[in-house]
Protein backbone atom coordinates (compact mmCIF):
# COMPACT_ATOMS: atom_id res chain seq x y z
CA UNK A 1 0.00 0.00 0.00
CA UNK A 2 1.29 3.69 -1.25
CA UNK A 3 1.96 5.55 2.35
CA UNK A 4 2.03 9.41 2.10
CA UNK A 5 3.39 12.03 4.11
CA UNK A 6 1.91 15.48 4.44
CA UNK A 7 4.22 18.04 6.33
CA UNK A 8 2.06 20.77 8.17
CA UNK A 9 4.83 23.33 9.38
CA UNK A 10 3.23 26.43 11.37
CA UNK A 11 1.24 28.46 9.00
CA UNK A 12 0.19 25.95 6.29
CA UNK A 13 -2.61 26.49 4.23
CA UNK A 14 -5.69 24.65 5.59
CA UNK A 15 -7.37 23.79 2.49
CA UNK A 16 -5.10 22.74 0.78
CA UNK A 17 -3.52 20.74 3.38
CA UNK A 18 -6.92 19.28 4.14
CA UNK A 19 -8.22 18.73 0.61
CA UNK A 20 -5.09 16.76 -0.22
CA UNK A 21 -5.42 14.67 3.00
CA UNK A 22 -9.33 13.91 2.79
CA UNK A 23 -9.15 12.83 -0.99
CA UNK A 24 -6.18 10.81 -0.51
CA UNK A 25 -7.82 8.99 2.31
CA UNK A 26 -11.49 8.83 0.46
CA UNK A 27 -9.23 6.64 -2.21
CA UNK A 28 -7.24 4.52 0.38
CA UNK A 29 -4.21 6.09 0.42
CA UNK A 30 -2.74 5.56 3.92
CA UNK A 31 -1.89 9.04 4.76
CA UNK A 32 0.47 10.18 7.35
CA UNK A 33 0.73 14.22 8.76
CA UNK A 34 4.19 14.78 10.09
CA UNK A 35 4.51 17.76 11.99
CA UNK A 36 7.26 20.53 11.87
CA UNK A 37 7.40 21.93 15.21
CA UNK A 38 4.30 20.77 16.74
CA UNK A 39 3.60 21.34 20.05
CA UNK A 40 3.32 19.15 23.35
CA UNK A 41 0.09 18.09 22.10
CA UNK A 42 1.89 17.18 19.01
CA UNK A 43 -0.42 20.13 17.22
CA UNK A 44 0.23 22.50 14.58
CA UNK A 45 -1.65 25.62 13.81
CA UNK A 46 -2.44 26.61 10.64
CA UNK A 47 -2.18 30.58 8.34
CA UNK A 48 -5.93 30.55 9.76
CA UNK A 49 -6.01 29.30 13.18
CA UNK A 50 -6.87 25.87 12.54
CA UNK A 51 -4.91 23.90 14.84
CA UNK A 52 -4.31 19.83 13.64
CA UNK A 53 -2.91 17.20 15.59
CA UNK A 54 -0.29 15.27 13.46
CA UNK A 55 0.47 11.80 13.61
CA UNK A 56 4.26 12.16 13.69
CA UNK A 57 7.46 14.90 14.03
CA UNK A 58 8.83 15.40 10.82
CA UNK A 59 12.20 14.05 12.13
CA UNK A 60 10.30 10.48 13.19
CA UNK A 61 9.57 10.00 8.89
CA UNK A 62 12.56 7.54 7.49
CA UNK A 63 11.27 8.07 4.08
CA UNK A 64 11.98 4.85 2.85
CA UNK A 65 8.53 3.72 2.54
CA UNK A 66 6.94 6.63 1.17
CA UNK A 67 5.44 6.85 -2.36
CA UNK A 68 4.99 10.85 -1.95
CA UNK A 69 5.63 13.61 0.15
CA UNK A 70 3.21 16.57 0.24
CA UNK A 71 4.49 20.27 0.58
CA UNK A 72 1.03 22.28 1.29
CA UNK A 73 1.38 26.36 0.88
CA UNK A 74 0.12 28.92 3.24
CA UNK A 75 2.65 31.40 4.63
CA UNK A 76 4.78 31.24 6.69
CA UNK A 77 4.10 27.45 6.11
CA UNK A 78 5.94 26.99 3.15
CA UNK A 79 9.18 29.51 3.92
CA UNK A 80 9.41 27.78 7.56
CA UNK A 81 9.16 24.07 5.14
CA UNK A 82 11.85 25.88 2.75
CA UNK A 83 14.11 26.77 5.75
CA UNK A 84 13.64 23.24 7.32
CA UNK A 85 16.98 20.76 6.55
CA UNK A 86 14.84 17.37 7.10
CA UNK A 87 12.00 18.75 5.08
CA UNK A 88 14.60 19.47 1.94
CA UNK A 89 16.43 16.28 2.66
CA UNK A 90 12.83 14.55 2.67
CA UNK A 91 12.10 15.81 -0.57
CA UNK A 92 15.88 14.59 -2.26
CA UNK A 93 15.70 11.90 -0.93
CA UNK A 94 12.15 10.55 -1.73
CA UNK A 95 12.74 12.02 -5.29
CA UNK A 96 15.97 9.98 -5.64
CA UNK A 97 14.06 6.68 -5.31
CA UNK A 98 11.76 7.53 -7.34
CA UNK A 99 8.73 8.84 -5.23
CA UNK A 100 6.73 11.66 -6.20
CA UNK A 101 6.94 15.16 -4.63
CA UNK A 102 4.00 17.46 -4.75
CA UNK A 103 4.26 21.10 -3.80
CA UNK A 104 1.08 23.41 -3.91
CA UNK A 105 0.44 27.43 -3.75
CA UNK A 106 4.15 29.02 -2.55
CA UNK A 107 5.48 25.14 -1.27
CA UNK A 108 7.58 24.72 -4.89
CA UNK A 109 10.27 26.93 -2.85
CA UNK A 110 10.50 24.08 -0.77
CA UNK A 111 11.45 21.87 -4.04
CA UNK A 112 13.59 24.83 -5.58
CA UNK A 113 15.71 25.03 -2.08
CA UNK A 114 15.89 21.23 -2.03
CA UNK A 115 17.69 21.63 -5.21
CA UNK A 116 15.22 18.82 -7.32
CA UNK A 117 13.83 21.27 -9.54
CA UNK A 118 16.25 21.74 -12.29
CA UNK A 119 15.01 21.19 -15.83
CA UNK A 120 11.09 20.86 -13.98
CA UNK A 121 8.22 22.55 -15.44
CA UNK A 122 6.42 23.84 -12.71
CA UNK A 123 3.95 26.14 -11.41
CA UNK A 124 3.15 28.14 -7.84
CA UNK A 125 1.55 30.65 -6.50
CA UNK A 126 1.69 33.47 -9.08
CA UNK A 127 4.63 35.60 -8.17
CA UNK A 128 6.40 33.10 -6.27
CA UNK A 129 8.14 32.16 -9.42
CA UNK A 130 10.44 35.06 -8.76
CA UNK A 131 11.93 33.38 -5.88
CA UNK A 132 12.21 30.60 -7.63
CA UNK A 133 15.80 30.09 -9.54
CA UNK A 134 15.75 26.67 -11.10
CA UNK A 135 13.06 24.71 -13.15
CA UNK A 136 10.66 26.82 -15.77
CA UNK A 137 7.68 28.06 -14.84
CA UNK A 138 4.42 27.50 -16.85
CA UNK A 139 1.54 29.34 -14.77
CA UNK A 140 -0.54 26.47 -15.39
CA UNK A 141 -3.51 25.42 -12.51
CA UNK A 142 -1.75 22.02 -11.83
CA UNK A 143 1.39 20.49 -13.28
CA UNK A 144 2.88 17.39 -13.78
CA UNK A 145 6.33 16.97 -14.68
CA UNK A 146 7.80 13.60 -14.61
CA UNK A 147 7.54 13.13 -10.91
CA UNK A 148 6.84 16.10 -9.62
CA UNK A 149 3.38 17.43 -9.41
CA UNK A 150 3.03 21.16 -8.44
CA UNK A 151 -0.30 23.16 -8.23
CA UNK A 152 -1.20 27.12 -8.10
CA UNK A 153 -3.27 27.63 -5.02
CA UNK A 154 -6.20 27.00 -2.51
CA UNK A 155 -8.66 27.51 -5.71
CA UNK A 156 -6.71 24.31 -7.65
CA UNK A 157 -6.23 22.24 -4.22
CA UNK A 158 -9.17 19.92 -5.06
CA UNK A 159 -7.59 19.74 -8.68
CA UNK A 160 -3.96 18.97 -7.26
CA UNK A 161 -5.42 16.35 -4.71
CA UNK A 162 -6.82 14.48 -7.49
CA UNK A 163 -4.00 14.31 -9.95
CA UNK A 164 -1.96 13.23 -6.13
CA UNK A 165 -4.35 10.09 -6.33
CA UNK A 166 -4.01 9.43 -10.06
CA UNK A 167 -0.71 10.07 -10.08
CA UNK A 168 -0.81 6.85 -7.22
CA UNK A 169 -2.97 4.94 -10.10
CA UNK A 170 -6.19 5.17 -7.96
CA UNK A 171 -7.96 6.43 -11.06
CA UNK A 172 -11.05 4.34 -10.51
CA UNK A 173 -11.15 5.38 -6.91
CA UNK A 174 -10.63 8.92 -8.27
CA UNK A 175 -13.45 8.42 -10.19
CA UNK A 176 -15.73 7.49 -7.41
CA UNK A 177 -14.76 9.65 -4.54
CA UNK A 178 -15.44 12.77 -7.97
CA UNK A 179 -19.01 11.51 -7.80
CA UNK A 180 -19.60 10.84 -4.19
CA UNK A 181 -17.90 14.66 -3.33
CA UNK A 182 -20.34 15.64 -5.87
CA UNK A 183 -18.00 17.43 -8.04
CA UNK B 1 -17.94 42.12 14.81
CA UNK B 2 -19.97 39.05 13.72
CA UNK B 3 -19.03 35.66 15.72
CA UNK B 4 -19.99 32.77 13.84
CA UNK B 5 -19.54 28.70 15.49
CA UNK B 6 -18.85 25.85 13.61
CA UNK B 7 -19.82 22.91 15.30
CA UNK B 8 -17.59 19.99 14.76
CA UNK B 9 -19.02 16.36 16.08
CA UNK B 10 -16.77 13.46 15.66
CA UNK B 11 -17.20 12.35 11.92
CA UNK B 12 -17.44 15.88 10.34
CA UNK B 13 -16.48 15.70 6.87
CA UNK B 14 -13.42 18.05 6.57
CA UNK B 15 -13.35 19.82 3.49
CA UNK B 16 -16.84 20.61 4.59
CA UNK B 17 -15.99 22.26 8.08
CA UNK B 18 -12.54 23.27 6.70
CA UNK B 19 -13.12 25.59 3.58
CA UNK B 20 -15.82 27.55 5.89
CA UNK B 21 -13.31 27.93 8.77
CA UNK B 22 -10.80 29.68 5.77
CA UNK B 23 -12.72 31.28 4.02
CA UNK B 24 -14.88 33.20 7.01
CA UNK B 25 -11.54 34.07 8.73
CA UNK B 26 -9.98 35.01 5.54
CA UNK B 27 -12.96 37.55 5.01
CA UNK B 28 -12.28 39.17 8.63
CA UNK B 29 -15.26 36.79 10.18
CA UNK B 30 -14.63 35.79 14.09
CA UNK B 31 -14.74 31.90 13.96
CA UNK B 32 -15.54 29.52 17.19
CA UNK B 33 -15.05 26.14 16.40
CA UNK B 34 -17.26 24.65 18.75
CA UNK B 35 -16.52 20.57 19.66
CA UNK B 36 -19.28 17.92 20.58
CA UNK B 37 -17.60 15.20 22.74
CA UNK B 38 -14.13 16.70 22.37
CA UNK B 39 -11.35 14.71 24.08
CA UNK B 40 -9.41 15.60 26.61
CA UNK B 41 -7.35 17.96 24.86
CA UNK B 42 -10.46 19.35 23.33
CA UNK B 43 -9.56 17.39 19.71
CA UNK B 44 -12.48 16.05 17.71
CA UNK B 45 -11.50 13.62 14.87
CA UNK B 46 -13.30 14.01 11.62
CA UNK B 47 -14.78 11.56 8.97
CA UNK B 48 -11.10 10.87 7.68
CA UNK B 49 -9.08 10.64 10.37
CA UNK B 50 -8.23 14.67 10.94
CA UNK B 51 -7.93 15.58 14.09
CA UNK B 52 -8.66 19.29 15.06
CA UNK B 53 -8.28 20.93 18.21
CA UNK B 54 -11.35 22.91 19.15
CA UNK B 55 -12.00 27.01 20.70
CA UNK B 56 -14.61 25.61 23.04
CA UNK B 57 -16.88 23.03 23.99
CA UNK B 58 -20.56 23.27 22.03
CA UNK B 59 -21.92 23.32 25.72
CA UNK B 60 -20.24 26.12 26.61
CA UNK B 61 -21.70 27.99 23.53
CA UNK B 62 -24.01 30.98 25.11
CA UNK B 63 -25.62 31.34 21.44
CA UNK B 64 -26.73 34.75 22.31
CA UNK B 65 -23.93 36.67 20.22
CA UNK B 66 -23.66 34.44 17.41
CA UNK B 67 -24.55 36.12 14.07
CA UNK B 68 -24.50 32.44 12.58
CA UNK B 69 -23.89 28.51 13.19
CA UNK B 70 -22.69 26.53 11.08
CA UNK B 71 -23.33 22.83 10.70
CA UNK B 72 -20.76 20.54 8.57
CA UNK B 73 -21.76 16.88 6.72
CA UNK B 74 -19.92 13.91 7.25
CA UNK B 75 -20.84 10.38 8.88
CA UNK B 76 -21.04 10.08 11.58
CA UNK B 77 -20.75 13.70 12.16
CA UNK B 78 -24.16 14.96 11.26
CA UNK B 79 -26.47 11.93 13.14
CA UNK B 80 -23.98 13.22 16.41
CA UNK B 81 -25.31 16.79 15.45
CA UNK B 82 -28.96 15.31 15.43
CA UNK B 83 -28.76 13.58 18.13
CA UNK B 84 -27.55 16.41 20.36
CA UNK B 85 -30.04 18.30 22.14
CA UNK B 86 -27.59 21.35 22.51
CA UNK B 87 -26.81 21.46 18.57
CA UNK B 88 -30.29 21.49 18.08
CA UNK B 89 -31.50 23.80 20.61
CA UNK B 90 -28.45 26.05 19.65
CA UNK B 91 -30.40 26.01 16.44
CA UNK B 92 -33.76 27.27 17.50
CA UNK B 93 -32.42 29.68 19.90
CA UNK B 94 -30.02 31.53 17.04
CA UNK B 95 -32.67 30.87 14.66
CA UNK B 96 -35.22 32.58 17.31
CA UNK B 97 -33.15 35.76 17.76
CA UNK B 98 -32.78 36.69 13.63
CA UNK B 99 -29.39 34.72 13.20
CA UNK B 100 -28.38 32.82 10.10
CA UNK B 101 -28.14 28.92 10.46
CA UNK B 102 -26.13 26.97 8.15
CA UNK B 103 -25.78 23.70 7.07
CA UNK B 104 -23.96 21.11 4.36
CA UNK B 105 -24.12 18.13 3.11
CA UNK B 106 -25.88 15.11 5.67
CA UNK B 107 -26.52 18.08 7.95
CA UNK B 108 -29.33 19.21 6.84
CA UNK B 109 -31.36 16.57 8.72
CA UNK B 110 -30.01 18.76 11.91
CA UNK B 111 -32.28 21.59 10.72
CA UNK B 112 -35.06 19.02 10.51
CA UNK B 113 -34.57 17.70 13.79
CA UNK B 114 -34.72 21.06 15.53
CA UNK B 115 -37.75 21.77 13.90
CA UNK B 116 -36.69 25.02 11.70
CA UNK B 117 -37.05 23.69 8.10
CA UNK B 118 -41.15 23.91 7.97
CA UNK B 119 -42.06 25.75 4.76
CA UNK B 120 -38.16 26.31 4.14
CA UNK B 121 -36.57 25.58 0.60
CA UNK B 122 -33.22 23.71 0.86
CA UNK B 123 -31.06 21.30 -0.25
CA UNK B 124 -28.95 18.46 0.88
CA UNK B 125 -26.50 15.11 0.00
CA UNK B 126 -28.75 13.67 -2.28
CA UNK B 127 -31.02 10.86 -0.90
CA UNK B 128 -30.79 12.48 2.58
CA UNK B 129 -33.64 14.40 1.84
CA UNK B 130 -35.85 11.41 2.37
CA UNK B 131 -34.84 11.58 5.88
CA UNK B 132 -36.30 14.93 6.19
CA UNK B 133 -39.53 15.65 6.84
CA UNK B 134 -40.23 19.29 6.87
CA UNK B 135 -39.57 21.93 4.02
CA UNK B 136 -39.18 21.41 0.62
CA UNK B 137 -36.23 20.10 -1.24
CA UNK B 138 -34.80 21.59 -4.20
CA UNK B 139 -31.71 19.50 -5.04
CA UNK B 140 -29.60 23.00 -5.67
CA UNK B 141 -25.91 22.79 -5.28
CA UNK B 142 -26.04 25.83 -2.88
CA UNK B 143 -29.86 27.25 -0.94
CA UNK B 144 -30.30 30.34 0.55
CA UNK B 145 -34.34 30.77 1.91
CA UNK B 146 -35.14 33.64 4.56
CA UNK B 147 -32.10 32.97 6.83
CA UNK B 148 -30.85 29.31 6.44
CA UNK B 149 -28.23 28.44 3.70
CA UNK B 150 -27.53 24.63 2.88
CA UNK B 151 -25.66 23.17 0.38
CA UNK B 152 -25.30 19.52 -1.21
CA UNK B 153 -21.92 18.40 -0.29
CA UNK B 154 -18.18 18.46 -0.17
CA UNK B 155 -17.86 19.69 -4.09
CA UNK B 156 -19.76 22.43 -3.20
CA UNK B 157 -18.20 23.25 0.02
CA UNK B 158 -16.20 26.39 -0.95
CA UNK B 159 -19.48 28.19 -2.52
CA UNK B 160 -20.98 27.45 0.32
CA UNK B 161 -18.47 29.29 2.38
CA UNK B 162 -18.68 32.27 0.21
CA UNK B 163 -22.29 32.20 0.33
CA UNK B 164 -22.00 32.22 4.03
CA UNK B 165 -19.51 35.41 4.00
CA UNK B 166 -21.59 37.11 1.96
CA UNK B 167 -24.88 36.60 4.05
CA UNK B 168 -22.79 38.42 6.66
CA UNK B 169 -22.33 41.03 4.50
CA UNK B 170 -18.61 40.68 3.41
CA UNK B 171 -19.20 41.16 -0.31
CA UNK B 172 -16.03 42.76 -0.80
CA UNK B 173 -14.13 40.69 1.26
CA UNK B 174 -15.65 37.92 -0.08
CA UNK B 175 -14.52 39.37 -3.92
CA UNK B 176 -10.83 39.73 -2.79
CA UNK B 177 -11.02 36.30 -1.06
CA UNK B 178 -12.10 34.95 -4.30
CA UNK B 179 -9.55 36.45 -6.52
CA UNK B 180 -6.88 35.66 -3.85
CA UNK B 181 -7.67 32.26 -3.64
CA UNK B 182 -7.60 32.08 -7.45
CA UNK B 183 -10.88 30.82 -7.97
Amino acid sequence: MSKVAVLLAPGFEEIEAVSVIDVLRRGGIEVLLAGLEADSRGAVAGAHGLTVIADCQLEELAGDDLAMVVYPGGLPGATNLAASEEAKLLARMVSEKGGWIAAICAAPIVLDAAGILENVEYTCYPSFEKKISTGKYTGSRVQVCGKIITACGPGAALDFAFALLQALGKQKEAERSRQEMLL
